[in-house]
């Protein structure tokens, strides 16, 4: 592994870490800072959303007052460089907690594709495979 | 782009047609023949599957006997090719028959990393984001 890998592995890290820092404060600016304009995220059972309006428009309504509040981790597998173009293997542990509510706790895997712009690794597109409350085995 | 980009993505589209043929099928050994030794297989609700063996196995057992039979599209929304590099975004919609019951579809979106070797595209890493039978809006 070249030093010009090690550091956009360690970049790639950044980007996840700084990610989940700004959607547990809600700021939409900062996470929208670390995505490509054509970015897609794919959910499991919803439509594709599309472009940076679409994910500020959805988390700007998950931060409205009375929504749940969400924290959560994101445990890396893998990640792999090729150029400028990347693949990040997460292990990903949300727990929502409503206003007036039992908090519980939803994990599965993504599967995203970076673009490196301008020397700057963005995510472009992001498989999340969060499933319902019930937990699965293994890992 | 490029004759070879053209190339590219024809072999890709190629390769989804094969996969959906070869498992439609049954044929164990042609869905393996297009995928990498270390492929992962990310699902909702399940743990990681790693690797050929893994796959076989899980593919053998749902061509057992009595089990249901499966049929599905694969509608390739996007291919990005990078190198010897490509990610694939399909929507997939699968129909599954039970021995006796009432056949019933489900579909969802797949996000998933090719990667050249030999000059063949082979599938390293896939998101499967098929949701429950309920059908979602969009598309």
């Amino acid at each position: 592994m070249t030093a010009a890998m090690h550091e956009d592995e360690r970049a790639i890290r950044d980007l996840v870490a700084a990610w989940m820092t700004a959607t547990k404060a809600g700021d939409v600016e900062a996470v929208l800072a670390l995505m490509t304009e054509d970015v897609v995220f794919l959910v499991t059972g919803h439509p594709p959303m599309i472009g940076k309006a679409a994910f500020a428009q959805a988390m700007r309504a998950q931060s409205a007052p009375g929504s749940p509040a969400f924290d959560g981790t994101s445990e890396i597998r893998e990640i792999n460089v090729a150029g400028d173009w990347a693949s990040v293997w997460t292990k990903l542990t949300v727990t929502v907690t409503p206003p007036a509510g039992t908090p519980f706790t939803r994990s599965g895997h993504t599967l995203s594709v970076l673009r490196k712009e301008n020397g700057r690794w963005r995510l472009a597109r992001d498989a999340n495979m969060l499933s319902a409350p019930e937990p699965f085995a293994g890992g």
